[in-house]
């Protein structure tokens, strides 16, 4: 079977059957009715994911969660459309690996693990460090502006190698799994695969990323409709996952989508980080729509086509904090978040247990 | 010297003098310019507060963080203008001590001290906890509606009250100080200061509470409307913070302005919380507008002037999550993320250190 095929992953719906029970408990605590806004969602979205099976005695957790960055090269960059050369990417992951970048920063100060992927970098880093998961699909994608990003094996591989990553943080006890990107060239990749996916123009989905000239938005923008003009050619209109994928690009982009269908499948909660990670969110709902139940959406990103992208997804962010940095920064910083919806879902008092008479 | 002079608090201005040194540290980490963005600030303006006299070694300090509980009573509550009968301020007192709150569950979670202040409730609690201060100016304020809340000696106290609340919590190594508030009835405080002290109209000042009917909300903007005329005929425009507070009261509000200003006197950085919270701030900027540098804005709450009230204090909020609790539970929530910028600001590496060419 396909692991382009919904059934390659059988997402179970989460426990809807359960939602007077888990209402009763929100609304009891002493607190008026919808006083803590998004944190009563998140509360009870954690509660439809883990309460499979579960009695009436519901207990929820965001205790130990987790970070997955997914590190890859993309052809497209040789062409200068980022702030930075290729070998930054590289460069970046032996930052990660140090524990130099804001993703240890904030991953450290919030009690998260952090798992550093290689997901098809351009030069492979050597590190025997225990979070560090040597998942390579090659040396980065083809430039997608002229051919395809990647072989349909290739784009296979990407998937599972995805999931290979999720099924190891999971093995590790993580209930909550966020994921980040880092690539020189991503967001043009990204750009790609949004407008491919969902008809929309590359001037809408294509934006300054980390910070790029007019100049060079002009080029991105060029390139980013080259390679859409080459993929309509070729598929007059099939966009499914897998053509949108192997010939747009993104080796990271790819294990996400994989890494996210896989959590989903074992019933883990998802956090979605900014733009590149958002834009896999949706091509994981094309390949499985059930997936959706079990993601959360860490904050809105100051690149451009984020707000559109969420709409889409009916995703309304926990965080809004004009951010652009990608690492899975915002997922570290909702995460916080998510533990604070456990602890009064689990531990406050109600009414009557606190002898509060309203 | 009275204590609604501004001298009577001796404010430093924060140090401007090393901007260029702090906008340096930031720029030069492992991102592009400007991509953590709210937290960038927040950092800055830590360094700034915490800079003085400081060397070129500049560290930050968010570690060290407590959250204040002003609870207090209010005259005006009689008449019906809440959710909830007036007994219940001491009732949630009670399930503050025991641990059974939104704000314990989420101090708890993010490793904050919490301290209850009784500023004026109308049952006193007898509690010996070491996180219970009692400091109470009265049986609850007189109903503001009718005649003044308090007396000027009375307002003055409380002043000073939280003054020596915010000297405990700075006493104990707090660095970043949080401000809630419990009362039944205090949002028509709020609202009636805010009106008084701008010259918005009660229509655009009182909103819904802890969610009120469209009855109870009627009533309570007539209540707000009758406390507003009463202060105009007496005062004739002289709407001076000493003016205000006596007469449209709140023994916690004032308490908490007391604090804010004593806290910026010392150097620490203030957390304001929600509406109730962001009045007194507001009053405290009109006692010494310096105390304004000192602040952070934790959320924008649901209750309906407080987005007009963060843009008069020139305030954009670090979260939005549609929340109108109180308690400081906006404050315990955003603590995590001046940490988070902590860490970045200072164990992020450099583009020198990690060997990052751009």
């Amino acid at each position: 079977m396909s692991v382009f095929s919904p059934s390659f992953w059988s997402i179970s719906p989460v426990n809807q059957t359960n939602s007077d029970l888990i209402n009763h408990i929100v609304d009891n605590k002493t607190k008026p009715p919808g006083a803590l806004g998004k944190l009563e969602q998140v509360a009870k979205q954690l509660a439809h994911i883990q309460s499979q099976g579960a009695s009436n005695e519901l207990s929820i957790t965001a205790d130990k969660a987790a970070i997955a960055v997914f590190a890859a090269d993309h052809g497209v960059a040789k062409q200068g459309v980022s702030i930075a050369p290729p070998e930054v990417t590289q460069q970046m992951v032996l930052n990660f690996l140090a524990g130099g970048a804001a993703i240890n920063c904030f991953t450290k100060t919030n009690d998260i693990s952090l798992y550093v992927v290689d997901a098809g970098i351009l030069s492979p880093v050597m590190s025997d460090a225990a979070n560090y998961l040597e998942q390579s699909i090659g040396a980065g994608t083809a430039d997608f502006s002229v051919e395809p990003a990647m072989t349909p094996e290739q784009c296979e591989q990407a998937l599972l190698a995805g999931a290979d990553v999720a099924e190891n943080i999971i093995r590790a006890g993580n209930q909550v799994i966020g994921f980040g990107e880092m690539g020189i060239g991503n967001t043009s990749s990204a750009s790609a695969i949004l407008s491919a996916i969902t008809g929309i123009s590359s001037e809408e989905t294509v934006g300054l990323g980390t910070g790029i000239s007019h100049e060079q938005l002009l080029l991105k923008r060029a390139l980013v409709q080259k390679g859409l003009e080459r993929f309509s050619t070729k598929y007059k209109g099939h966009n499914t996952p897998e053509n949108v994928l192997r010939e747009l690009g993104g080796f990271e982009i790819c294990q996400i989508v994989g890494a996210m269908l896989s959590c989903a499948q074992a019933g883990k909660t998802i956090v979605v980080d900014g733009f590149i990670v958002s834009v896999a969110a949706l091509v994981a709902t094309k390949i499985n729509p059930q997936v959706r139940d079990y993601m959360m959406f860490a904050h809105g990103s100051a690149e451009k086509a984020h707000r559109k992208l969420l709409t889409m997804l009916d995703a309304t962010p926990l965080l809004e904090l004009d951010m652009r940095l990608g690492e899975g920064t915002g997922a570290a910083l909702a995460i916080p978040l998510l533990r604070a919806a456990v602890s009064f879902f689990n531990d406050m008092a109600t009414f009557e247990s606190a002898n509060v008479v309203i």
